[in-house]
């Protein structure tokens, strides 16, 4: 995927509509990838994510420890490694080289981006208030890469137990709505 | 839509795939209902979700007095409702009325289901600590009500100014994800 920088204004469109995601993080000997659909947009501008990451999971500990990740939006094309990566923990897989994703550098965080994903958001957690009681973390999303060339992007979005609604047609209505 | 009980351990189910929602709450005067996407499931069960309702809504003040809403799932065909709901505010508008949206009373809280809609959620407000600052809400699901003969539900899912996503096909892969 050809992702440009995207506007930190527009992250909110990306992430409204619910997709499941592919969070990535940073490890001293190798990176890891998680499956993740809780999350949600809490501010616009500079753009906060709440994400809620079990602490019985791998990321959990690499997440807290780096203070860092990048969230990346599979599409459907992804399905099957979607699920094959919330299968699996990365204590003892390399996630990345098994199931054949690609790597690339971030620009300012130390997560690695996933290449297959059509967008990719850099973020530094903001605020660990709820992490003990909930694994609910606020991060800031940092710098935000998309494929702008996906108009109409096939998101997943998990009904559990590994059924997944496909993003379907995009209606346009006339709103005052950001 | 015939509604019936729906087990707490399925809720999240309904919103992980995330769907525009319409919050309903209890006035004194008259109850008030706001269109929302910033909301995640936190825990599966009992079931919380975390949403953001802006100080700048109604719906925020009622939500801190009452201490309850309802978090009601809209399908396609109310598009235009969802929309106009978004952008009236209920200071000064009976939005149920105007809108033409049927109130039911609840079970357990004081805000009123929607009847049009497919599913709805009562919810008693759980955790504050994150209010001041975010405007976030965790709410507990107390009771659920679906009409399960809508099997794949044409939920809208918010892209941003008006355009809206239509839930398209489900796929089934095999996961021991929940």
């Amino acid at each position: 995927m050809a992702k440009r920088s995207y506007p930190l204004a527009k992250v909110y469109g990306l992430l409204e509509p619910g997709p499941v995601v592919l969070l990535t993080t940073a490890g001293k000997t190798r990176p890891n990838v998680m499956t993740l659909s809780w999350l949600t947009m809490v501010e616009f501008e500079p753009p906060l994510v709440a994400c809620v990451v079990s602490n019985r999971d791998y990321s959990f500990e690499l997440l807290r420890k780096s203070g860092e990740c990048a969230i990346n939006i599979p599409t459907a094309e992804l399905a099957q490694k979607v699920v094959s990566i919330g299968n699996h923990t990365g204590r003892n897989m390399d996630k990345f080289q098994s199931l054949g994703l690609t790597q690339k550098p971030a620009s300012l965080v130390g997560a690695p981006l996933i290449a297959e994903c059509y967008a990719s958001l850099e973020c530094r957690v903001y605020d660990t208030r709820m992490v003990a009681k909930y694994g609910l973390f606020i991060l800031e999303v940092v710098k935000a890469w998309v494929d702008t060339a996906v108009k109409d992007p096939k998101t997943l979005h998990h009904r559990g137990k590994g059924a997944f609604m496909v993003a379907g047609e995009t209606i346009k209505l006339r709103s005052k709505m950001k």
